[in-house]
C-alpha cells in the first residue's frame, strides 16, 4: 500500500484498442468542435469471398489516453476543451483564489508533496447570472455541448446503412419513445429544456467530454472509485478513475472518505475526460471528525463551494430524508445502508430537527447554478435488501423528491433522481414508472439494482440483470456495482469488471429500446463470428484483450485465428461450417427463390405427414 | 493434456460447505425415502446481542459428495437409490446385456482400459409395459421420486416462520402460479401428468437423486461438458460434472463430440446425482465418420437404444428442423448455429427428403417409453444472433415442437421444449408466450438467452440477464452458458462461473415468481450483512469461498471477522452502525410506536416547510 503517493504517467494504460484509432468528427453549427470516437477497423475478407475492409464507429469514453498523438501528463491535466466556450459565453468570471474555507486550508497546509501542481483559478457565474446548461437549453440557445453530444450520440451510424448493419428490431419503449432517425442538437436541447435529460458538466471541469444523461439517449454507466480510512492511494484512485473511463465509464463518482480527499480529488478530476460526481456529506463529515451530531450547514456550505470550484460535476444530496420519514426504517431487515442517509438520519434525530438539506435547499440551488452543478438527488432511504424492496421509506422520500426537482428547475439547474438498490424483478418496473410520475420524467439513475441477495462476490451480476432491466424501463444511467460490493473495495480488476457488466446492461437496454446506432455493434460482431473472422469478432468486442486470450487458451496457434472452425465442435461439427455449404448448396441450385421453394416443400412435407401414420409406425421392441 | 485418462478419486473436491452438513429428511408416504439436504448452521450472535445458533435447509445438488460419511470410489459409481424402487414396481426386466450394436462394439472393442470398470446390466420396461414418471402420474400413482421431489423443493421453509424468514414480496406470475403453500406430492404428480413438468429419471440411471423441471416448482439449471475432437479427457469430465453439480447444476448435459464417447458417457452417468442430457446425433455422426449424410435411421436408432441403457435421462432430438424451414435460414446473419440442426439441415438438403427425426417420431417414443427417457425437444433453426431473434424459420419450427408434443404425450413420453439463444429483452417474454400455447405448456428450456452479442468473454453475463427475464416468465429450466462461450472450451474455472451466474439467475426468477422459500436465503443473509455477521454472509451465500477471498484480500485478519464495519466504508462511514444507533435511539425513547411518532413528526415538518420560504432564502452568493 502506497498512501499518499502521488499519481505517475507509468500507472495508466495509454495504448488504443486493437485496430482502433481515435477520429474527431467535427460539428456544424460549431464548425470547431471535434467530436472524439473510436473507429474499429474491420477486415472484412469473409470465409466466402473477400469483402473490402470497412470500420465502424463506436461511443468512446477513454478520452485523449486512447489518441497516441495526446501528449499526456498527469501532473498538467487534460486539455482544457471547453474553457474557450465557455469564456466565449461572458457570463462567467475567473476567480482570484477558491472562496471556501476549505480549499484556501487544503492549499496551505503544507501537503504540497501531494498537492496536484497544476493549480487553476475557480470560475464563477457573474453576479446574477445563470451558467446551466438547462438555462441556456430554456433560452432556445444550442450549446457547443448539446451540439458535441447529438454528434457523440449518432455514432456515425447513417453511414452503416449500405453495410447491411442497421437491422434493427422495434424496440419497446415505456414512456418517451427515442427520436426516430438521427439526434439533433435541437433534440437534444429540448430534452435538457424540459428537464428530461442532463448534461453535467461543471464549468470549472472543462477538460470533460460533453456527454448526457437521459432515458431518450444512450443509457449511461457510473462507476465508484475513492479511497477510505482503510485503504487506497491518490495514485491509485487516479489510475482507477482513467481505467474505468477506458473501458466504459460514462461518468465517475469519487466517494472518498480517507485522507487528502480534496487532493485526490483535484488530481482526479485535472485528469478525467467524463463528467465527476461526488456525496459532499462525505467531506463534511471528516471535517467534523466523523460525529453526524457536529454538522452543520456552514461546514456544508463551504463544503459545496469547495467542490464546486473544483469542478465537481454533479453532487449526490439526500435532501429526501426527512425526520419523519425515519421511523419507517426501525422495522426493516437492514434499516439505513445509503451512508449519507444514515447520516442525516442520525443528524435529525440528534438534534430533532428537519434535514438542513432539506430546509437549505433553495440555497443549494444557488450554489448550484453559479456553476452548473447537477443534482443527483440522493436516496438516502433505499432497501438495503430484497426484504425492503419497495417500501413506504423508500417511496416516501421519492416524493420529496419530486418536490425538490420543481424547486431546482425553477432555478435552473438541473436534476437526476438516484434510485435503489436492493429489488426482485417484478417490483422493478414500478420503481421507475413512480419515479417518471413523481418526478416529472427527471432522469433516473440506479444503484443496480441487485435482483437477489444471496451472491455476495458476484454482485456485478446480480445487479447486471436488474440494471439492464430497469435500463430498458426508461432509467438513464446505471451505478455499477463491482464483484468486491459487500465485501472489501473495489481494485482495478474489480472496476474493470464493474464496468464491463455495466456496458453490457446499458447496451442489452440500448436494443431494448431500439436504439438503432446499438445495433450495429451487435451485427458487425455478429456477422464476423458467422464469418470466422477472428480477429474483427475480438476487436469489436467490448473486452477484446479477454476474448483473445480466451481463445487462445484452447487454440493458441495464430493459424487458428484464421480457422473456419473452432474449439467447441471442432472442424467436424461446425454448424457455421454447414450453413455455409447448404448456403453454397442453395445458390447453387437456384434455391435462393426462397418462397417457391418453401410452397414446393410444404407440399413434401404434407405428403410426409399424410402417409406417415401407415408407412413408419414399426414395432414397439427396436432391439 | 491427458487424454483418456481415467478418473480418480483424488481430482474430486468433497469437502462440505463452511458450517454445513448434509440432512436427510425421510418420506411420509414412502417413509424409506431420505431425502438429501444442506443444512447451513447460521451462528446468529448479533450485535445487539445473542441470539442463540439456528439453521435453514437448501435444496441440495451436490450428492453425496458433499457428504463425509459416504463412501465414494469413481471406479465403483455412486449408490443406486432408485434401484429398489424401480425393481418394486415390476414393469420392468434386467437384460442380459446391452442390445445396441454400439454397446456390443464399445464393450469389445479392446478399450477396456478407459471403461468403466463395474458395468451393469441394462434394464427395460417389459414387454408392452409404459414406465415413465408421466404414466404413472396419469395413473394416479405417486412415485417415490414424486414425493422425494415434493419433500426436496419445500426446502423445509414452514421451519422457518418463527425466525422471521418468510418476510416475501408477491410474485408476478405469468400463466398458472405457484401453488399457495408447501408442494404436496399430489401435486407433484398432477404437474407430471398435465405435461406441465418432467421429472427426468431414466430407469437406467438409479444413482439420479429425483428432481422436476417445470415452471410451478424452483427454476433450474443445466451444465453442458463434453469433449471435442480439439481437447479434453475422460477424467476432466467427470471432475467438471461433479464440480458443476456440487456449485448447483441441476442436470448435466454430455455433448461430447470427441474420442470415447460411450466411455465417457457411461463414467459420467455412473458417478452423477443429476439427471444427464445428451444430444444422440452427435454420436451418431462420430459413427459415419462425420459425414451428415451418410446418417441413417439405423444408426440412430441405435444410438438412442445404447444411450438409453447407459441411462441417460433426456435426449434432445432436432425432430422439427424439417426441409420446408431451412431456406428461411439462408438470409440469416448468422444462418443455422445448432449443431444438431445444421446436421439435420445438411442432411434433408443432400437427400432432398424430409428429417428422419420427423418421420420416425413415433418410433422414437416407443424407445423413450421404454426407459423413461424424456424429450428435450431441440430447436435447430434458433437464432445464433440478435438479429436473427424472434424469425420465421424459428418461430416455424416451434409450431412444429408443439405437433411432436402431442405425439409424444400420445405414448405418455415426458417432453420439455427447447429455446433459445440470442434474444433482445423486448423480444423475450413473446418467446415464452408462444412456447406455452403453441407446445400446450410442457416446460421450457432455454440457452440464455443472450441479451447482446458484443461480449464475447461475458456471455455468462450477456445471457444470465435473459435467463433471469425468462424463468421469472415461466422458463423451467435455464441452460448456462460459460465465459468462454463463442470463444473455447470451459474449463472449470469456466464452469463454476457459469453455473453461479446461472444459480443467480434461476433464483432471481424464483424470487420474482413469488416463491417462498427462495425469499428465506436472501432474508437470512441479509440480516446477517446487517448484523456484521461476516461468517454467516459467506456461509449463506451462493459461493462462500469466493465471498471469503474478496473480504480477505482487504481486511485480512481474523478480527476483521468480527468487526462491526468492513473496508468499504470504514467505521465512522458505516450505514450499517448508524442505523443500529437509530434504532438503540428509538428503543430508548419509546419511539417504537412509529404510527404516533410519524404524525408527530409530521406536524414539525410541515411547519418547516410553512416557514422555509421566509426563514432560509438567503442571498445568492456564498462566499
Amino acid at each position: 500500500m502506497s498512501k499518499d503517493k502521488v499519481p505517475s504517467n507509468n500507472g495508466i494504460t495509454r495504448s488504443p484498442f486493437p485496430n482502433s484509432r481515435k477520429i474527431y468528427v467535427n460539428g456544424a453549427i460549431h464548425p470547431y468542435l471535434r467530436v472524439a470516437m473510436r473507429e474499429v477497423r474491420v477486415d472484412e475478407t469473409a470465409a466466402n469471398g473477400a469483402q473490402p475492409p470497412s470500420s465502424i464507429a463506436l461511443y468512446d469514453t477513454s478520452g485523449p489516453y486512447t489518441d497516441p498523438d495526446a501528449a499526456i501528463d498527469l501532473l498538467q491535466g487534460l486539455p482544457k476543451l471547453r474553457d474557450a466556450w465557455i469564456e466565449r459565453r461572458e457570463d462567467t468570471e475567473l476567480l482570484p483564489e477558491p472562496t471556501s474555507v476549505a480549499a484556501k486550508n487544503a492549499l496551505s497546509n503544507g501537503s504540497s508533496a501531494i498537492s496536484f501542481p497544476n493549480q487553476r483559478r475557480p470560475r464563477r457565474a457573474r453576479s446574477g447570472a445563470y451558467v446551466t446548461q438547462m438555462h441556456y437549453a430554456r433560452r432556445g440557445i444550442i450549446t457547443e455541448e448539446m451540439e458535441y453530444i447529438a454528434i457523440r450520440e449518432n455514432q456515425r451510424a447513417e453511414e452503416q446503412q449500405d453495410k447491411g448493419l442497421l437491422i434493427s428490431h422495434p424496440g419497446e419503449a415505456f414512456g418517451a419513445g427515442l427520436p426516430k432517425g438521427k439526434i439533433t442538437p435541437e433534440f437534444v436541447r429540448d430534452e435538457v429544456a424540459r428537464g428530461r435529460a442532463i448534461i453535467p458538466n461543471n464549468i470549472n471541469h472543462p477538460e470533460s467530454e460533453p456527454m448526457i444523461i437521459g432515458r431518450n439517449f444512450l443509457v449511461k454507466i457510473n462507476a465508484n472509485i475513492g479511497n477510505s480510512a482503510v485503504t487506497s492511494s491518490i495514485e491509485e484512485e487516479v489510475e482507477k478513475a482513467v481505467w474505468a473511463c477506458r473501458w466504459g465509464a460514462d461518468t465517475i463518482m469519487d466517494l472518498s472518505t480517507g485522507k487528502n480527499i480534496h487532493q485526490t480529488r483535484e488530481w482526479i478530476l485535472r485528469n478525467s475526460p467524463v463528467p465527476i460526481g461526488t456525496v459532499p456529506i462525505y467531506q463534511a463529515l471528516e471535517k467534523v471528525g466523523g460525529v453526524a451530531e457536529d454538522l452543520t450547514w456552514e461546514i456544508y456550505r463551504d463544503t459545496l463551494i469547495e467542490q464546486a470550484e473544483q469542478g465537481v460535476d454533479y453532487f449526490t444530496i439526500h435532501a429526501g430524508v426527512l425526520l419523519r420519514y425515519i421511523p419507517l426504517t426501525a422495522s426493516r431487515v437492514t434499516g439505513i445502508v445509503s451512508r449519507g442517509g444514515s447520516i442525516l438520519a442520525k443528524w435529525c434525530l440528534a438534534h430533532h430537527q428537519e434535514n438542513f438539506l432539506y430546509t437549505r435547499f433553495e440555497e443549494i440551488c444557488e450554489i448550484m447554478r453559479a456553476y452548473d452543478v447537477a443534482f443527483s438527488l440522493g436516496d438516502g432511504l433505499r432497501p438495503g435488501s430484497i426484504a425492503d424492496a419497495n417500501d413506504r421509506a423508500q417511496f416516501a422520500e421519492l416524493e420529496t423528491l419530486g418536490e425538490l426537482t420543481q424547486i431546482a428547475w425553477k432555478h435552473d439547474v438541473q436534476v437526476m433522481i438516484e434510485g435503489p438498490g436492493h429489488i426482485p424483478m417484478q417490483l422493478i418496473k414500478v420503481n421507475m414508472e413512480k419515479e417518471l410520475e413523481i418526478c416529472s420524467e427527471a432522469p433516473f439513475y440506479t444503484l443496480g439494482p441487485l435482483t437477489t441477495d444471496i451472491a455476495p462476490g458476484y454482485d456485478h451480476i446480480t445487479s447486471a440483470i436488474g440494471a439492464a432491466m430497469i435500463g430498458w424501463y426508461g432509467c438513464a444511467m446505471l451505478c455499477y456495482v463491482t464483484p468486491k460490493e459487500h465485501l472489501g473495495l473495489p481494485n482495478k480488476k474489480d472496476v474493470k469488471d464493474g464496468v464491463i457488466a455495466y456496458k453490457i446492461a446499458a447496451h442489452a437496454a440500448d436494443l431494448a429500446k431500439g436504439h438503432p446506432a446499438a445495433y450495429i455493434r451487435d451485427n458487425a460482431l455478429s456477422r464476423a463470428r458467422f464469418d470466422f473472422r477472428w480477429n474483427d469478432q475480438f476487436n469489436l468486442s467490448l473486452d477484446p484483450d479477454t476474448a483473445r486470450e480466451f481463445h487462445d487458451e484452447t487454440l493458441p496457434s495464430q493459424n487458428a485465428k484464421t480457422a473456419h472452425f473452432c474449439s467447441m465442435c471442432g472442424p467436424k461439427f461446425c454448424s457455421m461450417k454447414i450453413t455455409q455449404d447448404i448456403r453454397d448448396y442453395a445458390a447453387q441450385r437456384g434455391l435462393d427463390d426462397a418462397a417457391a421453394l418453401e410452397s414446393g416443400m410444404q407440399e413434401k412435407a404434407k405428403q410426409f405427414t399424410e402417409q406417415g401414420g401407415e408407412i413408419y409406425i414399426n414395432s414397439v421392441r427396436q432391439s
